[in-house]
């Protein structure tokens, strides 16, 4: 073990840009190098992420909720609300239970600012941070409580998608 | 093999924000989960990272060039030149020889800004890409001429920084 005790963050990746989700997996990679025990929560989508099988080879435990389709943020599903509470929970329970080092909450802002799950849950999840764990939160509009609870804000925007050329996404690299 | 041929891009992550290094860690991740083979080639410096064991773990080539010290942009050292110079011979070969999917030149765009390696030969690089090579280029001060070329380019800036509190780079989560 070269795990060490120390301070654990508050980190955020939000923007509008590509690159939030996988910065977060980089950082549970280089963590994993470190023997960290690491989870890793999606609050949004299922997919069958390249990353999962990764994300086995590295021992990076996945908690999954969330469907396959994109949530309408006008008119979300029962399904929806659902999914992202019980990720929520599953995020209150891994903090109170201590077992991680890291834990990253993958589009909880999104989830928040659909309204699928209550801002001041988040508030008090991010308070009751135990000293030593690393939070991670990512997704874009990130509300400016959870900015201002932070220790490290990142925005990605961008400047060229090559989404917006016609390229359609594509296997291996975006998802 | 889930592979599957397809146009590869060039992405450029760069901006004053953390996050770059371990985004094309993340896409290596992600790509690793599809069995796409990748290189990643350093062009500044030697860490003992985490993310090396994971690397390895993960099939994904590493080679590393720079030295153990931060360059002096003022006044950089013959080894810094030579280094560079060398990572940047074997990204042409690499490329030459077309092994890899993907392509990730971890902070070459600081080594153009540096001027170790010049712009012209990296901008001959990127008009060489093969069509299914995925080109990942990171690093901040990414010259124009580099971005003019990318399909792709995330900024990343950032909001707070916890080494501006005094908190001290932990090993596992920054290296």
């Amino acid at each position: 073990m070269e795990k060490e005790d120390g301070l654990g963050l508050i980190q955020i990746y939000t923007g509008d840009g590509k690159g939030k989700t996988t910065a977060a997996l980089g950082l549970a990679m280089r963590a994993a190098g470190h023997d960290f025990k690491i989870a890793i929560i999606q609050f949004m989508k299922i997919w069958n992420y390249g990353e999962i099988k990764s994300l086995r080879r590295l021992g990076i435990d996945l908690f999954r909720y969330g469907t396959r389709e994109f949530v309408d943020p006008k008119n979300p599903s029962p399904i929806d609300f659902d999914q992202a509470r019980r990720a929520l929970s599953k995020a209150e329970e891994l903090m109170r239970k201590g077992d991680y080092d890291v834990l990253i909450l993958d589009e909880i802002n999104v989830a928040v600012d659909f309204n699928l799950i209550a801002l001041k849950r988040v508030v008090d999840l991010l308070d009751k941070k135990p000293h030593n764990l690393e939070l991670v939160l990512t997704g874009r509009n990130c509300p400016q409580e959870l900015i201002e609870r932070a220790d490290l804000v990142s925005i990605i925007d961008e400047i060229k998608h090559p989404y917006k050329k016609g390229v359609e996404a594509r296997k291996g690299i975006e998802f």
